[in-house]
Order: C-alpha cells, then sequence, then structure tokens
C-alpha cells in the first residue's frame, strides 16, 4: 500500500506537529511517500527546490500511490490541488478535519462521493479512522 | 467566452471586495458563470445549499466554462480544487498572485506549464493582465 498524505506548507505550518503523527501512524499501514511534508525544518517558505521539479515529483508520487490522506483543516491550495488530481485519477481520499472556530470545509472537498470526510479532534482519535479505512478496500 | 471565476469562500472572505473588482473587470471579456463567488453576502460559511450539489453545479459550470481565472492570495482548498481539475480537463487557466508578507504561492500551482500566474498588487494592474491573457488564444 503506497500512502501519499497531503498537509499545508506555503498555507502555513500550523498544524505540522500533528502531521507528523499522522504520517508515524500511516506508516502501519504502508509506505508513506510524502514523509516531507511532516518534516519539522520545512516551514512555510516551502522547499528550496524549482516549483516545476516539486510539481512533477509530488504528481509523480501520487500517480504511484494507492490512495491519498489528506490533513485538510489548515485551508491549502496545494492540498486541494491534490485530492481534484487523485479524483480525477480514481485514487481512494481520506480527509481528516478538525471543525473549530465555525470554519466549514469547502463544499467541493465535502460534496466529493470519491471523498471519504472524517471530522476528529486529535490524533488520539486517528489509529481507529486509519484501521477502517484502510479495512475496506 | 465563459469564464469560470474561483475565489476563497470558506478559506476566508478577506478579498471579497477585491474579488468583486476582478468580476466586473472579467465581464469585458466575456460571461462569468461563477459571479456569486464574488458576493458580498457570501460570507465563509458558504452557501446553504448541500455540498454535494454546490459541488457537482460547480464543476458542471467548469466543465463549461473555457477558462479559470482564479485569485489565489488566500490559500482555499476549493480554489486549488478548481485549478486541478481545469489542468485535467485542459482549460486555460490564469492565477492573480499579491506577493505579501514573504508567503510564496504552492509549488503544484506554480510549477504547472498549464497555469500562467500573474503577480499584482492592486485591482488598478488587472486590466492590463486580462486584455493579454485574453487576447491570446
Amino acid at each position: 500500500m503506497k500512502i501519499y498524505f497531503a498537509g499545508a506548507i506555503r498555507g502555513g505550518r500550523d498544524d505540522a506537529a500533528l502531521y507528523l503523527e499522522i504520517v508515524t501512524l500511516l506508516r502501519a499501514h504502508g509506505e508513506v511517500l510524502t514523509e516531507h511534508v511532516a518534516g519539522a525544518e520545512l516551514i512555510a517558505s516551502g522547499e528550496s527546490n524549482d516549483d516545476r521539479w516539486i510539481h512533477d515529483r509530488d504528481l509523480a508520487w501520487l500517480r504511484e500511490a494507492d490512495c491519498l490522506v489528506a490533513e485538510v483543516t489548515t485551508p491549502s491550495l496545494g492540498v486541494g490541488f491534490e485530492i481534484a488530481k487523485a479524483t480525477e485519477w480514481n485514487k481512494r481520499v481520506l480527509c481528516l478535519f478538525r471543525p473549530r472556530g465555525g470554519r466549514a470545509l469547502s463544499a467541493l472537498v465535502a460534496g466529493s462521493d470519491r471523498v471519504t470526510v472524517r471530522e476528529y479532534h486529535s490524533a488520539a482519535d486517528l489509529r481507529e479512522i486509519f484501521d477502517e479505512f484502510f479495512a475496506t478496500r
């Protein structure tokens, strides 16, 4: 099982520590292709690589992946972009959303029948969510 | 020329007044299918319609459109989603970005060879950007 994990980078790194917990939990279910997204050293200015190079690498990883797991609480152009590509390419998609401040999830994500949205409150809730998602193929 | 305009809704309405100026300028170049995105009455909780209904309506409009014009300064899952779909469906894409606070645009958007990114500072810069984009087909 190859897993593409998506989280905000240039959209904001508020949840970076949580992304690391998510990646650690996901490793029990397969190979995480995008572990760098959880890197504590990765700040909001993003990687130093050329944008075109990053784009091509990330989309190659997404094509290779069996599924996309996205943390969607921090609004992010890149994460929305990856979710849409995954739905076009018939990948399974799991979106993890922490409701807070009355903010609602994008209707394009929440309203897609190719996307499973699971609300949660902390990393402690995720083990069960992942067990359930990866048990059904 | 049918134009799909994309701007943040649930990601945040900080730029709502600017979206209205953009839509007004775009009307000189074609029919704007998504004028509601610029609506002053549209707040960050989004439309009251069902998410699935919004998803299906928006993607039907995007399929019908000749091009996508997206304001990408406010990070937004929905706008990233729309840009990715447009690149998959071979639509022309123009992204408008106001650099501020050192924030960089997502590499997935900036690094796509199907996307034209134009930086600007205020609505006064947009007329020339639109004239140029719509003059080339």
